[in-house]
């Protein structure tokens, strides 16, 4: 039997390891962005000073780090791979909060709340380049692979992120689509981690395609515990308020699947997120100060011809939902099945990481510690 | 004597090439993305019916092809980077209509004016990542360096417009600092489409330098002509308001220049744009709707602590310019010189540019071609 490796350490050392890289990395930035950026990842104030409580989990470099060991190789040689994979996940949470129109995170004020739009946009466009410059810049053989994988997964996860946006403007969004857009947005940056060592160290594609697989699924699952904390999460942990998916009226994996129901209940739900003349699909034109709506999600943004003064983030001018419609809502979704199908989805998915795992020719100790991370990261206060 | 190439000839010849690679590129992005893609190049219009006008100069992907050529490379050689430096071109526009928050580019609605901020924003990280597979993609030995090159130039056109950005909050801005600024947001990008052919084409060091070097004053030249026409340009040709980076008090080199002059028409000028209370530097707030200002730039984006309900793109918040105070403030610049130092720095830089072209080992015709391109760009309405 394969010893247990604690959680605990397999990420403190994947922060002690990729953090002087990465802000050896940062130091190629402009100032602004530096201090952006700094500050966005959780080691400084808005000030510049230091933070007591360093932020950041690390968890996308823990699994290239240890992908690396898996395939035999020394943890140094998936330190680029880990670096820059830290660097695609900060640039996609930085465009996410500016989109989203979020102004914390973590407890703290987004960057964009803090300086502003442009500089958040600007700190995104900034770590997404030097992403590919930090793994060309090894000059690795295996470099151009890297580069490539990497590429490949934040394309996909910008495609993502693409339907998750389209998906807001439209009422009907099936279980397939919702499951396929969590695969992209969130499954693809976790696949590509979780092999990027691998492919640094050269191994056979079939090793470093089934880690992908892994880290898939496991991204897939990952995403899964996400939407249920984003409806009965504890905010005080969650640091959002309670119900906040269905505030936002997210096409989550429990709403979405809670949806599919097709029953009256369902049906209920439906009505109670998006209005009840459920046959009409143009819907009014709504005020800009939200005041008068008849439950379509119509965004001006979203209409061709009509010129803004101001850019809009918010995809749906819909009334606020009050805070007896949001546990309504809640209490729907689970009655409806969505909670217990997404925490099957969380499960099955979980499972099927650990197969790809357990089917990969590697090394035990790391393939020992990828699979209780794996499981650390699904069971996090779910 | 080398022959006359018409430049005509060479831009369109770079369009037919380039534009079925980019469209094919473009197939791998999600609809939506491509839609707004399309539509930005000036491929299509907002309802996706092609345009009977295409749009797009390809000037960067003229640059590209010829310079594999000049290192006596065939033109395909020289393909894949022409599409990566259009994407990486396009990507930017996309993002700074949006910081902008312009409404217009060539007299059509913006992408984010149409679609949203948020497709915008990932129309533009999804062109900036396709721009590295493009290169990885074509497995060419080569590619690799000149993946490097390219996100090199990237890093350096985020950080000239991070620059920028900066220097909006800041009433004073040095000469040296402003050129340093054109250098990075246009010098770089325009450095690297004139010699990535060349590094494409496996040529020696000293020569893609050689090129590099003149692409990079090619664009400083560029960006001075382009400052011109922000504000004596004709609105008819530029599509923006007479006079628009005065309007903007946008920190161009004509502005900057004539700010540097240090007499009373100066002071005048300074008073004009940013304020008479020279002194303070800390200003008063101003309110949401612009109604109260005391001429200081003070951005509540800028200012940390701050909590947005709705992100804010304008970066300044002074009461707007009346036309007869827009051309004052031209006249004045015109009267400090600002006008004139801008035309010799547009003429120095385009000296600059043809020198190292002239300094370098490179095939006759396609330098002859790079010369009348470079004469072209700089001369354009200017």
């Amino acid at each position: 039997m394969t010893p247990t490796i604690a959680v605990g350490d397999v990420l403190k050392r994947a922060r002690e390891m990729t953090e002087p890289r990465l802000a050896e990395a940062l130091e190629r930035l402009p100032a602004s962005i530096q201090r952006a950026a700094s500050y966005h990842i959780g080691w400084t104030e808005a000030d510049g000073q230091p933070r007591h409580q360093r932020g950041g989990k690390f968890v996308r470099a823990a699994l290239a780090i240890l992908s690396a060991e898996a395939t035999w190789a020394d943890a140094e040689v998936g330190l680029p791979g880990a670096v820059a994979v830290e660097l695609v996940h900060n640039f996609s949470l930085l465009h996410d909060d500016l989109m989203d129109g979020d102004l914390e995170r973590r407890h703290r004020p987004t960057v964009w709340a803090l300086w502003g739009p442009s500089l958040a946009l600007l700190a995104g466009d900034a770590l997404a380049t030097l992403s590919v410059q930090v793994l060309l810049g090894t000059g690795s053989p295996e470099a151009p692979a890297a580069a490539s994988a990497l590429s490949r997964a934040t394309a996909e996860m910008i495609a993502g992120q693409a339907d998750d946006l389209a998906f807001e403007q439209r009422r009907n969004v099936s279980v397939e689509e919702c499951m396929g857009m969590s695969t992209a947005k969130t499954g693809a940056l976790l696949g590509c981690a979780a092999s990027i060592g691998a492919v640094l160290a050269g191994a056979p594609p079939a090793t470093a395609r089934a880690l992908e697989g892994f880290g898939r699924h496991l991204g897939v699952a990952f995403q899964a515990v996400d939407d249920l904390l984003g409806i009965w999460g504890d905010p005080a942990t969650t640091g959002k308020p309670a119900g906040n998916d269905i505030r936002q009226r997210k096409k989550s994996m429990p709403i979405v699947a809670a949806l599919a129901a097709g029953d009256d209940e369902s049906r209920e739900l439906d009505a109670l997120l998006f209005g009840e003349d459920v046959k009409g699909s143009a819907g009014e034109a709504v005020a800009g100060d939200g005041s008068k709506s008849n439950g379509h999600v119509v965004s001006k943004a979203g209409m061709p011809g009509i010129e803004l003064a101001t850019p809009e983030w918010a995809p749906a001018q819909l009334r606020p939902l009050s805070a007896d419609e949001v546990a309504r809502a809640a209490s729907l979704v689970e009655r409806c099945g969505g909670r217990e199908w997404t925490a099957a989805r969380a499960k099955a998915h979980l499972d099927a990481a650990l197969g790809s795992l357990e089917r990969a020719r590697l090394s035990a100790l790391p393939r020992r510690a990828l699979a209780d991370l794996a499981v650390y990261v699904v069971e996090r206060e779910s």
